[in-house]
């Protein structure tokens, strides 16, 4: 496998709207999308885009206690870093690769924020960073 | 103040070494860059670049156990995600701005890893995300 762009980082908070707000008015980010509802994972998702092509900050806010992202909340009740994602041209080729390797893959392959097939690697095999997986979106999505 | 490039994002780590060939064997990176020590910090640092224009993964370990990072790995003794870098094109009126704000600066303004000036901003300020704030490198940096 040869390592990918760095889609995007995943920050969780205990509130988007809260996030957004600081995003724009600490930090002065200018394009941030609308949030929505990824009901499937359990969570409302908002991406802060920053300058020169760099990679994303994707916002992630735990619609319910059954959220996989309310544990790292009650731990972490600010919010903060919680997964990165690189993209591969290929979600099975990049699945066969990881198990190859014996790592921990998190729950099937399925359709992630951007649209296009992710899996998690288990942060304990990836040196404490939970990593997600993305297939590079294709143009025009 | 605008949002500027997410210059990079901080990975703790026991070992660069073993983060190295993590990196190479399991993620399949290219490029990166030869490990430096920078005492004054108390940290081993090497920079990982991911592919088209991406933002840099800066590994740091430890020298000694008053390095800022020991208390980290204590707690993550694998590593993990510990700060994310943004770029400001001038290091005196971002913290202006940030003091303005009323948020807590980490120590004096210095020198970092890239040879431009730092600072780092407190998490419980900044949404739980350690923040570090660099000046942009000129050509030639």
């Amino acid at each position: 496998m040869k390592l990918g762009r760095l889609n995007h980082i995943g920050v969780a908070t205990p509130s988007i709207a809260y996030s957004v707000a600081y995003y724009r008015e600490v930090m002065g980010a200018v394009e941030v999308s609308e949030p929505f509802d990824m009901a499937s994972q359990g969570v409302k998702v908002c991406f802060v885009d920053t300058p020169n092509g760099g990679t994303q900050i994707e916002l992630i806010e735990p619609l319910s206690e059954a959220s996989p992202i309310h544990g790292f909340l009650e731990k972490n009740p600010l919010g903060g870093q919680h997964h990165v994602c690189f993209e591969v041209p290929d979600i099975a080729a990049a699945r066969d690769w990881f198990e190859g390797l014996g790592k921990r893959i998190l729950g099937p392959t399925r359709i992630g924020a951007h649209g296009t097939p992710i899996f998690f690697l288990h942060p304990k095999d990836m040196m404490g960073v939970l990593t997600e997986i993305m297939e590079t979106p294709r143009e025009g999505h």
